[in-house]
């Protein structure tokens, strides 16, 4: 795999692709990008992550009407108030909701909505779901670098989650597994490019913070 | 950057890797994991994660201290049940309580400690900590991924921070500021090899569950 993309290039090109063609993306492609989800680690190594590759028409018109739901009850406190994402300027911050808006508007369309979940081995509650961020999202990071070096876009969501029971009944999940979020993949309209971040000073300290 | 690891093989060979050794490691080095996780993104772009290295002999020491009693209310438990963590092998499972157990004993020898962290801009309860996971451990797990590249061990725990006034005592932070793992990072003592992870088919499929 020496020719594969360089690790430190892919972390610093990986931007949110939002705005994704229709165009069908190989399923072994698809599946690359679970797989190298399933290498990340996870609490007690109980590897409970799974992974559901929705490309089904309905299914995805499906999730993309829970997406809906949640993107309005988002967008709609925020449009009209001018303090809304502070820390973002205010032309970054329209960017971004009109992206999120173009994925709302689209996501039926998308040619796979992967979904990221966890089997916690217990019913799922609040609680349950508050104790799976650390064994999921490592995976959900390996996913989106593989999409980054695979040339395809993928940026997670998780606005179409919101109601869980509602989206256990669209994916059949058992009452053992809850959805984490919502990962639409498709080859990008627009082009990669370097993240912007905040300057490292500002987020680093040596030995204590103040 | 084209002499650096590639993506894939990083990912696939990110070993848990827990016993290091003391020798120091470029604070150079140290820099870029953290630059590194800092390219991960984060919920609504809020860019909240921040990074401790702590090296300083003393606060490692304290840290250990915690780290300690959290290992002994996690392993407590578990040694004298034979079910415990049922998803691995006997074999396995005391390999890694084994390799916990070691990193408990030498946390203050090891050359840095680094601390995730995130600031939510308001104080901090549990509830608050439980939205934060998808903004965090992404920038973990770019954090293990560059430390891999670089020949560095590290392997996140959070059994040192379950005493949230203690943890904000030791590191000084401010209420607005919770923490999400620590990271013992140095050379390894044993070597780099690939993971070994549940089957694929184990873990996905498409367009619903069951």
């Amino acid at each position: 795999m020496s020719d594969e993309m360089g690790l430190f290039e892919a972390m610093y090109n990986c931007r949110a692709m939002r705005r994704l063609d229709t165009r069908e993306v190989p399923e072994e492609d698809l599946v690359k990008l679970v797989d190298a989800a399933n290498q990340a680690p996870s609490g007690s190594n109980m590897q409970g992550a799974r992974w559901l590759i929705v490309r089904d028409p309905e299914q995805r018109q499906r999730l993309a009407d829970l997406n809906r739901r949640g993107v309005e009850a988002y967008i709609g406190p925020q449009t009209g108030r001018p303090d809304a994402l502070p820390h973002q300027s205010a032309d970054k911050r329209a960017r971004m909701l009109k992206s999120v808006v173009w994925q709302m508007e689209h996501m039926h369309e998308l040619p796979a909505l992967i979904i990221a979940c966890m089997e916690f081995g217990q019913p799922v509650d609040a609680a349950t779901m508050a104790r799976g961020g650390g064994s999921i999202w490592p995976g959900i990071q390996n996913l989106l670098l593989a999409a980054r070096a695979l040339g395809l876009g993928a940026t997670p969501t998780t606005l179409a989650l919101g109601d869980r029971e509602a989206v256990a009944g669209v994916l059949n999940l058992p009452d053992t597994m809850g959805a984490f979020c919502l990962i639409p993949v498709g080859y990008p309209l627009g082009r990669f490019g370097p993240v912007t971040r905040r300057p490292i000073d500002e987020v680093m300290r040596f030995d204590r913070w103040s």
